[in-house]
């Protein structure tokens, strides 16, 4: 009965109270409210809104219906990056060790493939023997030893969050301000933070491509941070095109290894830098965004950073000599170079098309419960702006097989567009939100 | 995936397209479309609408979800009667008989108790040995021999409106009008009707109390009707007040069976006769809505009637001496007069208090897996109106036993509202909607 009176005052767009939130989310998690009550109730929720208190109060009962990583007792800071999801977008993979290396505790919880987007966890276990389902005691053993651990949400954390996010993915209420800012908060609060960075990506790839939306999120997660004493700071950034040049799992992980030498593409080093400098000044380890970046070129360039990679990759069971012989990782069986179709400009190297050219190749997901194939995806080496003549190599398509390379081959085709004048792409960080308000982000 | 980007494009107030409705029936119906995406996608539609070729799709796919009735080789016109559901409305089990005596075939499929209004499937199921749930060759081989089958919706008939309906039940997802026209009208046209009147309640006891939301009801189910050669003809009726005297189960069936001999409270009869008129001039049997009322009332006088009553429980297995013998029918163990609390005038009865009552007593349904007990209920004599002294009888309680009597008490308390100035009740019949328009009802 609780469930149906909910349902029938926000489907009437009414408002459900915070004692009502935390009722609902336990009895959700616990079976008690069926899937059927909780699907209407969540569209009901994503056409009807939820106000400022009630994302507050959602947020909050997602929380408290799991378990939290106390880190309190920690000398340094703990803070993480969360970024809404992109294609090529392995920014964490150098961003956490790299921040780590410089003092900064960095207790990341990610998650997997999804729809046209990557994920971090299946990024991370194209590593030989890397384990990401690790409990919350050891994750907050590893933090304590070597002040980073990369895990997976864990079946303590927010379940309420976890079995709602399995709901709203199949019935097409992903897409909501309130409940996309209140399922990130409730994690990223559980993992003890004081502090989080946000990466929200706009453009045609994003989630939420329009920039309105996407400053609309950062706000209300700004907000919510801010009322539990866990500053936030948000960088709007590109999604117009894939993040760097490798789009698949082990192949993004060898771009982050080289990242973390120096060696990276330049928009995936900028980006971790951008972001890096605000974990440092939001932290108070750093004293400005210029020192703070010249920290972290010295980690890189001393190999304090990529040592620290290895350490990660040590501590979670997977085998640290990748980082000095990227060839130890899952290699394709078939590699093939898409070349240019004809003379003239790239307009666009679209998001979705690579993202589902991967899943194509069998290194993404239809359904959660698919596996992955590390190996395969493109690497593709053509960007928006340049000038190409037909037949020039624009990208390498890494398969399984024959059929997989004609595959990549079609995607590919569908995802680069040639044309003789192209719009300028977006500019790789457009704007700063914090709880100061909106500005345009100055280069940094 | 189909049932994915149909809650994405209704979410968006988009159009479902006929071939997409039917299909997602189908799937529904064969539970390859989870109830959970069903929720989602039903929400969105009350909220988003379905436009006239949409509702007419998607009764269409109901329909087309199971098996009819094929009557088309009767020579008598089938004509149906269907109510939106109100406290205290037993006029199918006098109509049904009735009309059924003048050489109209009556194929009458209704429904059982849920919420707070009752369902002429307890009702008749109050008769010992009655049985409801007939196959459909039965209630075709029953129609065929004395013209008329009082039956539930069986299993066979419009499987994907009997899941849908029990999730929206479910889901606060009930009161959409396009969505109620598409569950009454799959079901109706499945019973092979050559016209059919509606009875659409209004008031504080009915499902759609504003009388614009009847009158939008009757136009879309009307428009439905036309499109499939079956006539519809709506009356707008009373439901600010329980129909007639008694409410539960085998308390209704003894008024029905008084009506039949002429005897039943006024506002019975009269909604029976206007109800009955309707179909008699619908069929084309009688030239007039006054000749039809004169053959009803001579029906009645001469047993003819009462007898078609007695035939119809005979053929469906149970004891046709109750029509002479109303003690057989199930007696409650206590009864139990309600008296005034003051001197005053009858200001109202509320029709969800009387319903909630007669669940409280156990003769409802609070889930649609509990059993009823046909023996409670009440018989309520005072009318909106009445002008009544202190300590006067209002009605009498019929209970399990002494709680149950309590119970009963206390609930006509919340009933039955005396003042010292009362507004006049709706009349009973306000209305009339056909193809050509709304008229006021001019008494008939």
């Amino acid at each position: 009965m609780l469930a149906y009176r909910l349902i029938e005052r926000k489907r009437d767009g009414g408002r459900i109270e915070p004692g009502e939130w935390r009722a609902l989310a336990l009895a959700y998690a616990s079976g008690y409210v069926p899937d059927y009550q909780m699907a209407a109730l969540l569209m009901a929720a994503f056409l009807r809104g939820l106000d400022r208190g009630e994302t507050s109060a959602l947020t909050d009962a997602m929380l408290a219906s799991g378990a939290t990583l106390d880190l309190s007792h920690l000398p340094q800071p703990r803070i993480d990056k969360h970024s809404t999801g992109g294609v090529g977008d392995k920014v964490s993979l150098v961003l956490a060790p790299l921040v780590a290396s410089l003092g900064i505790a960095v207790p990341m919880m990610s998650g997997r493939a999804l729809g046209h987007t990557g994920g971090t966890l299946d990024k991370l276990e194209s590593i030989p023997g890397f384990r990401t389902d690790l409990t919350l005691d050891e994750a907050k053993a590893q933090i304590e030893r070597i002040g980073c651990v990369l895990i997976g949400q864990t079946s303590e954390i927010a379940p309420a969050d976890r079995k709602l996010y399995a709901l709203r993915d199949q019935t097409a209420t992903i897409e909501s301000i309130p409940l996309i800012a209140a399922s990130i908060m409730s994690k990223k609060l559980a993992e003890g933070l004081s502090g989080l960075v946000l990466d929200i990506k706009r453009g045609s790839g994003a989630f939420l491509p329009e920039l309105d939306r996407g400053v609309e999120l950062a706000q209300t997660m700004i907000r919510l941070g801010q009322d539990r004493g866990c500053p936030v700071v948000c960088l709007l950034t590109a999604m117009d095109r894939p993040l760097g040049r490798a789009c698949g799992n082990a192949l993004e992980v060898e771009e982050s290894i080289a990242a973390l030498k120096g060696e990276g593409p330049p928009e995936l080093l900028s980006l971790t830098y951008a972001l890096g400098a605000e974990m440092l000044v939001l932290s108070g380890v750093a004293p400005s965004h210029d020192i703070a970046r010249r920290w972290m070129e010295v980690s890189i360039s001393s190999g304090k950073a990529a040592q620290k990679f290895q350490q990660i990759i040590e501590a979670q069971g997977g085998n640290p000599a990748v980082v000095d012989d990227p060839a130890l990782l899952p290699q394709a069986e078939a590699c093939e170079i898409y070349a240019a179709p004809r003379r003239g400009v790239v307009a666009r190297v679209e998001p979705r098309a690579v993202g589902r050219g991967v899943i194509a190749l069998g290194g993404g997901r239809r359904r959660i419960d698919e596996s992955v194939d590390p190996s395969v995806g493109f690497v593709i080496t053509a960007r928006p702006g340049d000038v190409v003549e037909a037949g020039e190599p624009l990208a390498t398509i890494f398969a399984r097989d024959r059929a997989g390379i004609d595959e990549g081959q079609a995607a590919l085709r569908q995802a680069i567009f040639i044309t003789d004048e192209a719009d300028p792409p977006l500019p790789l960080i457009s704007h700063r939100v914090t709880a100061g308000g909106v500005e345009p982000y100055d280069g940094g």
